[in-house]
């Protein structure tokens, strides 16, 4: 077979990428999601997403859809899998490449994602969504557990000073489980990665709590010489 | 916009599979490769691989592919990545979706196998591969030794009885160092998920080596309890 006929004869696919938007905000664990315009399903919940264009890898699809719903560019996002069923979207055989990203909802604009009709819905009550979406946030939130176990993945989500008491309750949305204060506490700290401030957060109690900072150069150190961050 | 246009409107990309098709033989870890057919790059070195059809889900291209190069179905296959940079088929734009399998080389169907071109190489004498193919497979590699490192995966590998010495020899590759003798015997041991067989492998010795038999059923039971497999 010649080059030519060899890519001419193979099928052509309709190819999207779809974004497992998650944030954090008053502590909750909450996912970016929109109401979709178009039939099949028109009105219904759905995750962000598009279309890969010519022109432009599946990565820059994914940061270029993210940009266009919250503003926000150069943020942490991630390949989750490739949904490749046929019959998974009912309009027409599409592949999805999903991405998943961990921002902070109070960085991003809030005007941007409301005039996308983007909403942040808190995970534990997720409505209805179209497709297989519901199967791809499952999929994120297993590799959110595991990131958020053997790597410092949650930082991602908080303020860049942030208390014990908020990172811990990140940590609980995130395995969806109560996790003892005082365990907790003496984990993180012996993992020796964070760095403790002088300021205080006074919004919850008159003596105020310390607030920390994530070292990441620290982290690197430790990872180099291989620590299990394990909470 | 209508459902015709939104979907009749987007770019359709040419999808392919490719399989990083791990083997293990003779204490060395080895991949399936082999000669392209089609121009660019025809008589270059190539990971087995195929368009997806309209009527196949991703997966089952995959499957179809390892079928037709391998004669072996029903074995153990991961979605590894998928490759969406424009210029990385330099025949034409092509979206691939790579998969990796581990299989047991003596299982597998030689003749077949030579009949499509394919051959057995060693990972350590890898020669140049066409496209992003080698990238494909250091990130295989990546998630192999991640796997190897907290899930029984290597087993899959071996035959359905080995001894110790090819246990230690399989992960010595995946890992790419030498394991100390005695403490991989003691750590594999402590885990208690291998039954040992009475009997005996004496091709390399008089004495002979005991053989050992993965027990899925035990290692299933410690993993809900919340084991950690490290080696």
């Amino acid at each position: 077979m010649n080059a030519a006929s060899f890519y001419s004869k193979a099928p052509r696919h309709l190819v999207a990428v779809d974004c497992i938007i998650f944030g954090f905000d008053e502590g909750k664990l909450k996912l970016l999601v929109i109401k979709r315009k178009v039939a099949p399903m028109a009105g219904e919940w759905s995750l962000v997403g598009g279309f890969v264009q010519a022109d432009e890898s599946t990565d820059d699809a994914a940061a270029r859809v993210l940009k266009l719903t919250t503003g926000l560019d150069d943020i942490y996002m991630d390949q989750l899998h490739c949904y490749g069923e046929v019959g998974r979207d009912t309009g027409a055989r599409v592949i999805s490449v999903a991405y998943y990203a961990l921002i902070r909802i109070k960085d991003h604009d809030k005007p941007l994602a409301q005039e996308h009709g983007a909403h942040w819905l808190e995970l534990e009550n997720m409505p209805e969504l179209i497709f297989d979406h519901k199967k791809m946030i499952e999929d994120a939130l297993v590799k959110l557990r595991d990131n958020a176990q053997f790597h410092p993945i949650g930082f991602e989500l908080l303020p860049e000073k942030f208390t014990l008491s908020q990172l811990r309750s990140l940590y609980e949305e995130i395995y969806g489980r109560t996790l003892d204060k005082r365990n907790f506490r003496k984990k993180i700290l012996s993992l020796d990665v964070m760095e403790k401030l002088e300021e205080k957060d006074k919004t919850s109690s008159k003596k105020g709590a310390h607030l920390y900072r994530f070292d990441a150069d620290k982290y690197d150190q430790l990872k180099r010489k291989g620590l299990v961050f394990e909470i």
